[in-house]
């Protein structure tokens, strides 16, 4: 993999970069115009990594960085020794956890059956190569969530590691997250992770999908694929794999990490039940969580708002459940005309997460599948439930952000968030999409990239991304970054509306840059240098076009830019001098009635 | 090219279609599940085409359709011939108009200097081989405009043409048209189109540009691009060709297209002037003008709102005049220091467009190119002129719609809409884009398609479309059928929020196919249907997976669909069955406190 792709939103810092690495592309062996930089907090241990794009105008510009180690060409990073643990003595310095024996890894844990012939039973020490290392959690089970010290008025490192990042103030942070208006996914034993923050007072986050599934993939596979999804600016990564080798697959992922990691326990609860719904249990599914908490998941999505009562409200819907969580929950439920066992043990499961600090992505089970099924009875009978669990899961000071739909037409999808912010005490809303239309498989990164920055606008925290195959494939690696881009451009679309501070300068500088010709530097500061430089080869492949005062849309004749610059080098030169003389003469024109006057060059 | 490709945005028609050709793709040779059709109006050379898509359970949709005759079998199609002049007793039927000699086509008309040797002088009867032609225009320089009409309340054929298409009354045609809040574009030289309406109470329309430039591209690509882009869905094609051959290219794509072309006559004036703005004269203009009248051009962006009072404001932008039109006329303004010879012969250009039904596209030359230049003093005060010259239009009976941004974010667009309306009494609306960030170039089809859907939403009644290729190079084959899918996304969504009556037939058709596993159907129902089913193809080629009850994505045990239909099945059999009976069952259990309730299959 290459250095020279990576792009992520801006977030310009106060901080000066204390240490550049100077950056040559592994692929090119050209420089490609950035540096991976650090910006350095209170203690030594504590640097947040940046991106420094340097302009040929001798400026530079300082973007926010998901990239991880992977960027960093002093860093020898090594896929199957994983990321050195930067948290580990900020976790241990706490004292409040300790280290323990842990779950067994069992055979079943990868899909392999019981029954399964001696030959079927893989060495199970080989999980991961890395260090050995044990879980940890709570001592005496108590809850070890950056909730917790927020609402003790603890300032964590890692509360001060994502205010450098946002460019706020350490004490914001710990407001927003005691509050519950914002969520720092970081599971103790997930140590790797470069921290991040998810809240509407924050920048907008993007997440990506990778997982394998019965179909098709390998743990290589997806180990490339977040790095790849980080490289393009993916915030979080959601694991959804379903096939075999699910808990070796998270293991390697974890391990290579620089970004929280979600999943989804019930697909790998279902898998130990040979996929029959009606054969989960609680007991099933608890085992689950706690082998995923001992592995280091940062959050898990719980469709625990799936109630008996709700799933009749399905019935006549034109695409009935499509949330996979929520069709299996809605199966056990009428499989055994019980009320769900994630409802009814919620609180069992708030002391779980907080020994471990695993934030809950509480699941839209009964999120719309089409436009026709948009903010219908079902769809908020759940989320009034998930408002319910997100007070008891604060009751445990377990971090909660709600997820959200889904097929929305865009002028339903206010209603989502507005509803979602007052019923959910402004928990972090965390949506998929939404979708604005059912007709374009094959678009739907774009169907719901144009409900994604619209939603996102209005307050919601973080996007699920979308990628083209959704509705027909799974994603491969241009998928991945189709998706992440599309989601990068919703999220940073997002963060002007929103006036995030610092948002602006990035499209300023990219701007300043296309308005004085100086292409390398257009390139380099885009979501995509890569393909910007590419596309604009395709047209004028010659190295001097780069320096061209024109391009190939309009030729050397009709580029409005050049006229508009010659414009202001005849009329006085100097950008201010124009500026002054044309304001004036403007002023003496107006007073003269708007009639013809006399030269501004004069 | 192949017929398959096309794909049109839903308008359900009242009327059933009287003939349908089967169609057969000449290119995979099998049949794809969709027929072209046309529905009859109240006389017989009065037929709409529209696409029945053939759905595998026997019901059929019917989609709006812009690709012209190239898509009906039936029809013997020949570039070198043209399209049949379906308008042409229309037009001689209304007996106010006249033939005469014309403007003589001269060298130079194709960018060919008088100096330039004689072998350099094409021969000019070469500029189209179909049947020849001599123009018309209105008897006595009157105005013969869809307008004219319209207050006269006269309904047309092409009224009726459009009201059969849009599903509405002819009445409401005239009545929007007769406001001036649409425009029915259809010059009387271009016989050949077949009548759409643009204006806030119909369907969104999408227009895509095409041209070729001094730098690259040739005559033939530019008559594929457009009927390429017709077959995806454009409404209207812009032909903004800037290199040689400019006359000789627009004969050839208004013979061959079945939409309303637009053009700038600007760019032709400055080639006309070797590209030295301040030797344009308002005669050369005038004369390019009436050029392309002759030939059939249906609107013309005119720029006449860049007065010289606006040039200085645009001094203190990051990004000055992006539009080129803008800049040609601000360095006229400022190299003459006088006031625009456009603002100044409005009243005679009008009395030129009326006699041949030219629609008026008013530019916005003063157009943010950036975020940070968004709705500014600059941009705000030549929308102020364009209200003032709309209503100048409107006496002369000239049809108008007003051109708009540009950059601008999310939270800034609606501003644009309402202003415009305002300020333009409702005149339609036709904006590029909004793009709603500047960092992502390469995917400004994506930047642009999130602002184009929300302003859409607002009122706007045509939307540009942005390639990828933007400010990077010239769009090839590929990147205008991306732009055009992406605004087709972009307007449909808008007709959804809208509530434009039969746009969601589509959307529901395209889920209840997608929740019955009808892959063929989801595939042909798809804006992408090529695109669509080589996705699904990538991860299960196998024939079977077309019919299966589960995707890749999540295989058969998690397919939540699947699982959601079995919970039907098993729980009451039909849909209605398993309504009723978990209806009830939800009442039993809300009046039963929430407490467990028995089988629903009792």
């Amino acid at each position: 993999m290459t250095n020279k792709d990576a792009r992520t939103p801006a977030s310009v810092q106060d901080g000066t970069p204390l240490e550049t690495a100077p950056h040559t592309s592994q692929e090119a062996g050209k420089s490609i115009g950035w540096h991976k930089a650090y910006v350095e907090g209170t203690r030594p241990d504590l640097r947040v990594p940046v991106r420094q794009v340097h302009l040929t105008n001798g400026q530079s510009v300082t973007l926010y960085d998901t990239s991880g180690p992977y960027t960093d060409p002093l860093v020898d990073t090594d896929v199957r020794r994983g990321l050195s643990p930067l948290r580990e003595n900020w976790i241990i310095g706490r004292g409040d956890t300790e280290e323990y024996a842990g779950r067994p890894v069992r055979p079943e844990d990868d899909g392999i059956k019981h029954t399964a012939p001696r030959g079927g039973l893989r060495n199970l020490d080989a999980v991961f190569p890395g260090r050995p290392r044990q879980p940890r959690r709570g001592r005496d089970g108590r809850a070890v969530t950056q909730l917790a010290y927020a609402r003790r008025g603890e300032i964590t490192p890692e509360m001060e590691f994502v205010a450098l990042r946002e460019n706020v103030s350490p004490e914001v942070v710990r407001e927003e997250i005691a509050a519950g208006r914002a969520v720092l996914p970081a599971n103790v034993n997930h140590p790797e992770i470069e921290p991040m923050i998810i809240g509407k007072r924050f920048l907008v986050k993007v997440n990506a999908n990778i997982g394998n599934s019965a179909v098709t993939s390998s743990i290589e596979e997806e180990v490339e694929k977040m790095t790849w999804a980080t490289r393009w600016g993916a915030d979080t990564v959601m694991d959804l794999s379903t096939g075999r080798n699910i808990h070796t697959t998270r293991e390697w992922v974890l391990r290579n990490s620089p970004v929280p990691i979600g999943t989804v326990p019930l697909y790998q609860a279902l898998e130990k039940v040979d996929g029959r719904a009606e054969e989960l249990t609680w007991e099933i599914y608890k085992d689950t969580v706690i082998e995923q908490a001992e592995q280091g998941v940062d959050y898990m999505t719980v469709h625990a708002g799936v109630r008996l009562a709700y799933v009749p409200l399905t019935a006549n819907r034109k695409t009935g459940i499509v949330s996979r969580g929520g069709s299996i929950m809605a199966a056990w439920c009428l499989a055994h005309h019980k009320e769900s066992f994630l409802y009814e043990h919620f609180e069992e499961l708030c002391e779980i997460l907080a020994a471990y600090d695993v934030t809950y992505s509480l699941g839209d089970g009964l999120r719309p599948g089409s436009i026709a099924d948009a903010n219908d009875e079902a769809q908020f009978a759940e989320l009034r439930t998930l408002g319910e669990l997100n007070r008891i899961a604060r009751r445990f000071d377990v971090q909660t952000m709600i997820e959200g739909p889904g097929h929305v037409p865009m002028h339903k999808i206010k209603e989502n968030i507005d509803l979602q912010q007052e019923i959910c005490d402004e928990a972090p809303f965390y949506t998929l999409g939404p979708l604005t239309t059912d007709v374009a498989p094959a678009y739907d990164h774009i169907t719901s990239g144009i409900g994604a920055a619209m939603i996102a606008w209005w307050g919601t925290a973080m996007l699920c991304y979308v990628t083209p195959k959704e509705h027909l494939g799974l994603p491969n690696r241009d998928d991945v970054k189709t998706g992440v881009i599309t989601y990068k451009i919703a999220a940073h679309a997002a963060d002007l509306a929103k006036g995030h501070p610092g948002a602006q300068e990035w499209d300023d500088a990219l701007s300043d840059a296309r308005f004085e010709f100086r292409w390398e530097d257009q390139f380099n500061l885009a979501l995509d240098p890569d393909t910007a430089r590419e596309f604009h080869d395709e047209t004028l492949p010659a190295e001097p076009a780069k320096t061209a005062h024109f391009c190939s849309m309009c030729g050397p004749k009709f580029c409005s830019m050049k006229i508009s610059q010659d414009i202001r080098r005849e009329h006085g030169g100097s950008r201010t001098e124009i500026e002054e003389g044309m304001a004036q003469k403007s002023k003496e024109f107006a007073a003269a009635g708007n009639r013809v006057y006399l030269p501004l060059a004069d």
